[in-house]
């Protein structure tokens, strides 16, 4: 298929409700020579912590139990919002502490509404291409203008479904723009900028305010190709390798091992969903246990190429 | 695309390396008018304990942390090898009890080797067709022939890379069919006939012999449209609601939920796959602390219809 068969222009014409926070760009990967476990360097700081907390970790999985805890009690977040405070807050109200080690997995909702990712549908005019997919579909042009700014390209829009590259070459519904949730009605909260930015500045913060070295997971539904159901995957990574790699490895037969890669973010963000839910007002959990390389990869490790790509 | 594209004549030409078990069909779904939560209704002897285990079990998502358990020391297992009974001996020498509400994962592999759906290379004669895809794509025309026994329809055939369709509608490289940690060499290892049955089997001898009454979900590793990486995924199920329904229902502004379906079993099997590993001989664990509903839905519900489906 051809690319770009729907270039998009991006709409300026709404206001957001509050201006977008300052994203950091991603960390470049370090230029150390791979030692084969993917490691990030010692780092100044706090951050020179992480190495002795993976020391610590159990040595492999199947040594540990898991624990995933829910975190309750943040209230609605608004643009602004000091996240990380708020959380912390909710933590020390629940007698619950961050750990070295641990993974923290947040909701996209609640990471994109404190950066300002939220936009008044009433502050949106529909151009034509939207107004053209409204009519062939019965949804709010509004939202659906919204959803094309946030489009790199189309990849089906067929029988009312839309299904978007995003900026950030993740595939999904709607370009990850969503109304539910949202806070407010007529409202849509769209995907961060940066979300590896936001998950290595939550990382960071942690780091200095609760002097805890943690992973952290910023976590989205999507839906799937061939298969019923939404499941979470895993949007924004920070401070832990998104894949396991199997690659060359064998079996005590000796055959070398068919799946190579497992995408462990994708599987902490959906083992957390089964304690989060929708209607909950729990939009973070604390994966507790798991023995995880650090690593300076982000969630682009999960974007494959369109050129190896079969389905698109 | 047309389906069918590439219809499979089964071979019968390898020996099986032991008799496959007997495999009981999966049980009708009852016809007594749903309640909205999808329970099954009260059974005689040990499942109808299954009302009462709910009955403890908290209310909803987010009120629980969730531990998963890996289980160890499970030995390398044969055609009708006691599965059951092997996991209940491993259980016993670690000191733990399965307990009604438990989720008990495991993984396809062992459930196959103990069915014996296990086929030796050199029992299979390859047929034209696996011999034309093996000269194109260098792969063993013998295991290109037992996938192609696998599967109902050809997805792709690409640079090598063979999607199929199979018999239960999954679709995954190469129709399941592995040949990683097959327990022998030039072996391959078959997914089970029906993998709901395998789960129902399991959780009944669960609940005869060791008299908890859990669910079980069989899991397999499969790769995923557009995202680099494998996950865990529910390939049978039973004693739990394979999908999470929120249709109809409203957020706190009232805006109905976009999401309206969680896949349950493919969370669970994506989060327990963090304990199991591949190299680690621990193809079981337990996912305990989950409020779940009892149902005798099947994995099936997985399986998206090709006329719903935008990427086939």
């Amino acid at each position: 298929m051809e690319r770009a068969l729907h270039p998009v222009t991006p709409v300026r014409r709404w206001e957001h409700r509050g201006p977008l926070l300052p994203v950091r760009p991603p960390r470049p990967v370090p230029t150390e020579p791979d030692d084969g476990r993917r490691q990030a360097p010692p780092r100044a700081g706090p951050l020179a912590r992480e190495r002795a907390a993976l020391a610590q970790a159990p040595a492999k999985p199947g040594d540990v139990t898991l624990a995933i805890i829910p975190v309750h009690g943040l209230p609605e977040i608004r643009p602004r919002d000091d996240l990380v405070g708020l959380l912390l807050d909710a933590l020390a109200r629940a007698n619950e502490r961050l750990q070295d080690g641990d993974v923290l997995v947040v909701a996209q909702k609640v990471v994109s509404k404190s950066e300002g990712r939220v936009v008044r549908l009433a502050d949106v005019t529909p151009g034509e291409r939207a107004l053209a997919m409204a009519e062939e579909s019965g949804k709010d042009p509004r939202q659906l203008e919204v959803v094309l700014s946030e489009t790199k390209e189309i990849v089906r829009w067929e029988r009312g479904v839309l299904i978007s590259e995003t900026r950030h070459g993740f595939i999904c519904a709607n370009a990850g723009v969503d109304r539910s949730n949202a806070g407010a009605p007529d409202t849509v909260v769209l995907l961060p900028i940066d979300p590896d930015a936001s998950a290595a500045r939550i990382r960071d913060e942690i780091a200095d305010r609760a002097h805890a070295m943690v992973a952290v997971v910023i976590t989205d539904t999507f839906g799937r190709a061939w298969r019923e159901g939404h499941t979470n995957v895993a949007i924004g990574i920070a401070g832990l390798a998104p894949l396991k790699r199997y690659i060359g490895q064998r079996d005590p037969a000796g055959y070398e091992l068919r799946v190579t890669e497992i995408a462990v973010a994708d599987e902490i963000a959906a083992g957390s969903e089964l304690v989060m839910g929708k209607l909950d007002r729990c939009p973070v959990a604390i994966v507790r246990g798991l023995p995880f390389d650090v690593s300076e990869e982000t969630a682009q490790e999960y974007v494959r190429p369109a050129a190896r790509d079969l389905f698109r």
